[in-house]
């Protein structure tokens, strides 16, 4: 927790917030902070500050806080991702908000097990907690949105090619010739598949939609290395 | 696993192996593969080819080996990392295999905690289980070099002026102005520290053997992220 992500309901006071739970735990077992100490902040979908601890008990902080700063800037990404397998689900979004992605989807495919679709980790509040660890570990504020398409005929035909329009649309694919292009000085929508890849159906109703087929070379990555090698390698991260 | 990374004592005759343990659990319940079919195989340190499954039984698997492919390149990439935590150590050995460095430091950190060093992970056995893995994800069969440093300052003084040698030499630090750089056309040293990161007197011993201090941009990442967004940014992955 790089910084503690403050919510509505925390906030007792435009300038006052009260702290329980994981935040409040970290702040003591982890931070080790005491009365006094500053601690970085920051206002869901809004600015960056500071919080000094004013009060600390076993069961609450109350933080006085000031916000100063903007967030990192936004990835211009929209990520299309094969849902993963559950035990690597959590990573992968917390890795994905880290990273800055703000629009995530999250599809099926042929190798999506049917089981996977069933774990809790989907649940609004886990998807919600996940995300702020991602946050807190890159110090932003700006919570990314997370949208489910369990059938993968109506999403690739009825919904991605209007969610291409203006972005370099990319579906990675080892089986193909081109390579990944770098440094792109536009947004972009990047298609991400499942253990086992795409089938070639999968990847034919892709490119249909208006996505370029595209390798990373010879090596096969699992999702949670992917998605951080594909983000590095099209985006700059030194803005 | 993408590749059955086949080692001396698998092998019965030149061209024949015999599969137990993970391998062949994996071979049964994942892949279910039956007589007759083929599977991507590779020899440690060597080529890469195809196994054709002779005799399957609860206790192995016998396969007809070929070999008649290089592994995929290796990154001329020494990567020297503040030993991780526990849980978060076997993903990033793993991670490293899997992009293809072979050149791996542990060292120690004022910030790595002295329990860090008691893991079993870090047995001979057990770092060859994880490196074995992160090379069959990615179809390598080149096994990467694991050195363990539990004291800093010796090693930054005595041995590392000597490693940098010849090399591009990064540190990567959240707090300086430099970016890192993309694209590199040299071999390169690179140094992550713990959560937290290098202390500045680390990060001036860094220095002072020859290591440039760099940053990612405005983004706090897990070493297990930072891993591959430096790597993917140093180096063009589609080789």
């Amino acid at each position: 927790m790089n910084l503690a992500l403050l919510f509505e309901e925390d906030f007792t006071r435009p300038d006052r917030v009260r702290l329980t739970g994981r935040r409040l735990a970290h702040l003591q077992s982890v931070i080790k902070v005491g009365v006094g100490d500053c601690i970085p902040v920051g206002r869901v979908n809004g600015r960056i500050g500071t919080g000094e601890i004013l009060t600390l008990t076993d069961s609450e902080a109350e933080l006085a806080v000031a916000f100063d700063q903007a967030p990192p800037p936004v990835l211009p990404l929209t990520l299309i991702i094969a849902m993963p397998r559950p035990k690597m689900f959590r990573r992968v979004l917390q890795t994905c908000a880290t990273l800055g992605a703000k629009d995530i989807w999250l599809i099926n495919s042929y190798k999506v097990e049917k089981s996977f679709w069933q774990t809790p980790w989907l649940s609004d509040d886990n998807l919600r907690e996940n995300l702020t660890l991602g946050l807190e570990q890159a110090r932003d504020t700006i919570m990314p949105e997370v949208r489910i398409r369990k059938l993968f005929k109506p999403f690739v035909e009825d919904e991605l090619p209007a969610l291409l329009s203006g972005k370099r649309a990319l579906v990675a694919h080892p089986g193909t010739n081109t390579p990944c292009p770098t440094h792109l000085n536009q947004p972009a929508a990047l298609c991400i598949g499942p253990e086992g890849g795409f089938t070639p159906y999968e990847v034919g109703k892709l490119e249909e939609a208006g996505c370029e087929a595209v390798h990373l070379g010879p090596r096969i990555l699992r999702v949670e290395t992917a998605v951080p090698v594909l983000i590095s390698r099209l985006f700059d991260a030194c803005r």
